[in-house]
């Protein structure tokens, strides 16, 4: 096993990207953006009701091919409806993997409920589902059709697995295990838009989905995010929900349940319409990315480059590199190294069961997570770096 | 005591409105909204990174005379964030109007908190101190500088006055009972951006306060919110936990509490920034056309133009119509006649006592409310009225 030659993966990676520096992931703006913003202000709807939110939740729901997409401020709160919606609430736990970015843990709790950390696998850097239904074999029993961690007494409602960095997890997996056990699956899909399993989109696995829009995303719209779900009943709920609960009437302000501002502005929407327009070129760009980082990097000794699996098709929202594990320990030089050359690159985050608050929540054993924690690092991802 | 008539109350309006249909508030973007707006999207700034936020926060606290504006999604963020801030926690009360928008409400029970609802005056539109003061000397007892509602256990830990359709609550009355009962002084400013108690800005009275920039407010940014206060600490606390909580690191992503995604994009602040800019015009043309109506309009009888205070300073964002008592039943024969004259009109909102999901909540006695609730009609209010 050999160390990695950092002089010779700066170069290369010199080589496949432009001159000067290289952000992780800068949105691209180049298309309709300016002109519909503009059709916004002038016609006065920048806000709630105008046609972008329509027509950025019909593209949605066409492009992932679901029956409805609601759009919202951002991932996390599309994230937190997604858990209301399926019925989580105080005191349930909920299944994540721990090496996620810790919306997906902060959601949970705004419901009152707590993370149950889960471990994830190199194939897919998402949960690895034989670990994990070892594991519940183990921890948990089903009690009229619900399922009870027999350690905490308290229920386990739900399951959300991550796509990671836009690579499809093993869903297939994962949904056998949503069913055996009785959970709700929520694919947290905040980072794969434009990635299928099996050639379907990336959120049809599940009762529910959340994507985000970020500034850093395949798609931005500033800020933002949507609900996913085949669901019709579900999708007027989350419509309602995220909308302040108000009940449609002339001029009377009734609303029926407790709801929330969650919705998104339509002038963040119309940059979202244009920025869907485009999204074929951004997946084509990113691809080519990819595959050059993948057959290029291919010379450096000591690491490889994450590629989609055979069945998966990923949006290679960030690139990954892999450290060998013997090379670990080079993570913080080479991260020091690329970013003082002006290519930007960032581990993933820290595992979630790491942090001060969540530090006392359940957990499996998490093994995977912490190597893979050490041995990831991301690299430039935007969308013109592809063009080059 | 004469019923309204109707006709002549229509027939006056239209004098004074331009012909054509007029809604009850319209943002106006003729400033420069497009020039800001462009700038983001040509540099590819929309997002949270971006100098429009930082500016946009300088201006409101200039503006509103505090030290410290932090800018989010929207109002009920802001609200969210607030009683967070000043302590908020699971169970406890929070003494709000119960005539408000039902955000005031919703953000409370996120913190895990019950609304207690409080009466309103006529003199403000907003809470009725002396009745407060009445109530809470019967039900409260104070242990270890807290105050505990004594029926039902819990602690109340903030008070909650909002300033209604812009129009300043009598607040020094205010200050002082949450000073006698060791409550927390929280001002839901969300309507009142541009309105003075006593030459001091609506929002610098309490430890925090919050404004919304919703499309329906003064100054709009599509959505959008801000934190406002005097305090440093909390302010570079709202800061953290309004943006996930993260510590600054070159690459870690260490998050050392539970912290909530609600920063304002980048965008939506550039149209803030220029709002702000032609605040001073909004408030004069409101000003003249609020004038204008209390003017005519004082030749209808059976009704009042609720007038601000004579040391207070309205935004009138809303204008309001008070019914005389006894011509309470006439409300919906006037508000349905005014809209279909193309007059937007609608009442104030359903008194959150009566809503399902309050509908148990500890409250005291709410006959001041119930009666505004009744008498309470809002008509067209944009700026672009006040021109005529
Ligand atoms: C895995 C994951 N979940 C949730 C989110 C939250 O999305 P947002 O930042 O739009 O709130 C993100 C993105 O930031 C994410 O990467
Ligand atoms: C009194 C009051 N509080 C809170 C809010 C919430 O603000 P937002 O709609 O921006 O969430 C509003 C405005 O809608 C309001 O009028």
């Amino acid at each position: 096993m050999s160390k990695v030659n950092i002089p010779q993966l700066v170069s290369i990676l010199k080589d496949i990207l432009p001159i000067g520096f290289n952000a992780l992931h800068e949105p691209n703006l180049k298309g309709n953006e300016l002109k519909y913003v503009t059709d916004c202000i002038e016609s006065g709807w920048v806000s709630s009701v105008g046609s972008y939110v329509d027509l950025f939740e019909e593209k949605l729901a066409e492009f992932t091919g679901m029956k409805k997409a609601i759009v919202v401020v951002n991932g996390t709160a599309a994230l937190h409806m997604c858990l209301k919606l399926v019925g989580v609430i105080e005191n349930d736990e909920v299944l994540i993997p721990t090496l996620t970015f810790v919306a997906t843990a902060n959601a949970v709790t705004y419901c009152g409920a707590i993370p149950h950390f889960v471990d994830s696998e190199e194939e897919s850097l998402g949960i690895d589902p034989i670990k994990l239904d070892a594991y519940l074999e183990e921890i948990t029993i089903i009690r009229k059709n619900e399922c009870f961690n027999k350690l905490t007494g308290r229920r386990i409602k739900a399951l959300v697995p991550m796509h990671t960095f836009g690579h499809p997890v093993n869903i297939e997996l994962l949904v056998k295990i949503a069913e055996k056990y009785h959970l709700e699956l929520v694919e947290d899909a905040a980072e794969s838009l434009g990635s299928y399993y099996k050639g379907i989109h990336t959120g049809n696995f599940g009762k529910i989905a959340a994507l985000s829009f970020n500034g850093n995303k395949i798609v931005t719209t500033g800020g933002g995010g949507a609900i996913l779900t085949n669901d019709l009943e579900i999708a007027k709920m989350a419509k309602h929900i995220t909308t302040t609960a108000k009940i449609p009437h002339k001029w009377d302000f009734i609303h029926d349940c407790i709801g929330y501002n969650y919705r998104l502005p339509n002038i963040n929407a119309a940059i979202g319409v244009a920025q869907l327009e485009n999204i074929d070129y951004f997946l084509t760009s990113k691809r080519k990315l990819a595959n050059q980082y993948i057959d290029r990097l291919s010379n450096v000794q000591g690491l490889s480059v994450y590629k989609e699996q055979e069945f998966s098709e990923s949006n290679y929202w960030l690139n990954t590199i892999l450290l060998d594990i013997n090379n670990i320990y080079q993570r913080d030089e080479i991260l020091t190294e690329l970013n003082n050359q002006g290519i930007m690159s960032r581990p993933v985050w820290k595992s979630l069961h790491t942090l001060e608050m969540y530090k006392d929540c359940p957990r499996m054993s998490l093994e995977g997570a912490e190597l893979l924690e050490k041995r990831i690092i991301n690299i430039p991802s935007s969308v013109l770096l592809g063009e080059k």
